[in-house]
């Protein structure tokens, strides 16, 4: 037990461990629950996302990288809600008790947690192969949250920032393929340190019809919106949005990899043509770029352009 | 994916994920976040939990039991703070999706989840060696929060139920130990399927000091109020609630079992002794055991009494 309670002590003396300041946070770590009283008028939107080492993440990675990324990934859930980060759990199985490991892990989560105010108040350390389980915990107005299930016929479709950058850096980060140092610092950090989209999300969930954030690929995700939504959609595949890096270095691949690969953490979301102009204004005032790809149709699910080794990738 | 999809299915089909009358929860399995409102005036308390197969609980279990026991022991820590049980949260890794196990395991939980109203709103799956992890959720009036802080000098230190069945199942769960079919029924009962002292709990929580409960032993148990409160306690060995099953099997090493073993997952209180009647009466209106083991005290921790290999069971 004793391991554990020095676990317990890294977590508890760390920043983002501190609830002063935080009149909505009653208890955090150290009791038999956490208590918290949400803001009148919130209701309360949470996430849990579990990862495994070896299939979530490479074996044997910086633990202060794990950390970051553990929280980035599932606040990005909190970002397709619209809502303001406020506190999260973890649930933490580990091998031993690696002092110095367990330091690097909360300050990579700390690094990400503490300015966007998300406050680790509870959770649980057992002993077993690696894996990470953090549910996080946002607020949000009850009336505006952007549902999946809320597309419409005729909705533009668009996603943030750029896609397929952190399915080109799968085999960078594993070891698999050495590449320029220029090239290695850039897709390192696309895929250790994604930007879960928050502001974005917290300003574009009064225009939008339905929101989320694209983890498994927007062709997936996107389907994910229609068959909530009772909807089909159509995308153009040259119209994704691909980094100036990634066309450089895999022209040919560059667009499946948008396509299909997954752990960008940008947002996808769905808006009435009417919101066009005020969507635009959005997303210049946060200098984040933002892109057409298509629009939501009565059903099926197209995507126009592709010429890939099959006539097109489609579904029905 | 299919196969997690088939996962999601069986969970979001299950009685416990029935979201009908349920004004509390606006959002349940399916989009990227859950969504709750917290009644007025209600605050919220939760616990994360995490089993490890092999550790927490024996390989090759019945799924129903494991299903079971994990939301009872996680469910156990809502009793502790008298809340009333509102919602969970379920990250299951598994090794391989097995319909058979997970229908047996979503039975098992929903065997005691939907009596109290406990929902299933949301998790996640992933692959992996087979590790739970429960996030449960309930409702509490912040102000009548009993923390483990809040023991006092003097208080009477009481635990409801009897002590040490479980400790003393676990050979007999793993099947090292072959007994009597009776005392296999007993035992087996005590360890895979706890009551939370959810009822007690609530009706306690207007006169104790402090409570938690016993998920590691009344022995350190207990010391976790004492440190939390800057206090002692002094408790009597030959007090502790045996059950006649256990002294009449194990009469040598009964009252050891009852001081050190755990997962009995019974509450530990502390209360005045103005209190003393007003308790009486609330657990005797519930049918359900309990006892003073010993009293609240300035500093220090001591068990009286306790004759087995050492001179005495303490600390300090």
């Amino acid at each position: 037990m004793q391991e554990f309670e020095l676990i317990r002590s890294i977590f508890q003396s760390s920043i983002m461990a501190k609830t002063e300041g935080r009149s909505d946070i009653l208890l955090g770590i150290g009791d038999d629950c956490a208590q918290v009283m949400v803001p009148e008028g919130q209701s309360l939107v949470f996430s849990m996302d579990t990862l495994v080492e070896g299939r979530h993440f490479p074996f044997d990675a910086d633990p202060v990288d794990i950390g970051y990324r553990a929280v980035a990934t599932c606040v990005s859930d909190l970002a397709a809600m619209g809502a303001k980060p406020a506190f999260f759990t973890l649930g933490l199985t580990l091998p031993q008790s690696d002092p110095q490991w367990l330091a690097g892990f909360a300050e990579g989560m700390a690094e990400l947690a503490e300015p966007i105010g998300l406050l680790l108040v509870g959770g649980d350390t057992t002993k077993g192969p690696l894996t990470i389980t953090l549910q996080v915990h946002g607020y949000v107005e009850s009336e505006l949250t952007p549902k999946r299930s809320q597309a419409q016929v005729g909705d533009d479709v668009y996603v943030t920032g750029t896609l397929g950058d952190a399915a080109a850096a799968v085999p960078i980060v594993t070891g698999e393929l050495h590449v320029t140092a220029e090239r290695f610092d850039y897709f390192y950090e696309q895929y250790w340190r994604p930007s879960p989209r928050l502001i974005a999300g917290m300003a574009l969930k009064r225009v939008v019809h339905s929101m989320m954030d694209i983890s498994d690929g927007i062709g997936q995700d996107l389907q994910h919106i229609t068959r909530a939504s009772g909807v089909g959609a159509r995308i153009e595949f040259n119209a994704l949005p691909i980094s100036e890096m990634l066309r450089n270095w895999q022209p040919e691949s560059a667009g499946i990899l948008a396509l299909t690969g997954g752990d960008d953490y940008e947002l996808c979301f769905t808006a009435p043509h009417s919101a066009r102009d005020e969507i635009q204004l959005i997303l210049q005032t946060l200098h984040l770029p933002c892109t057409r790809i298509g629009e939501i149709t009565e059903s099926g699910f197209v995507v126009e352009g592709y010429d890939g080794d099959t006539a097109g990738w489609q579904h029905f």
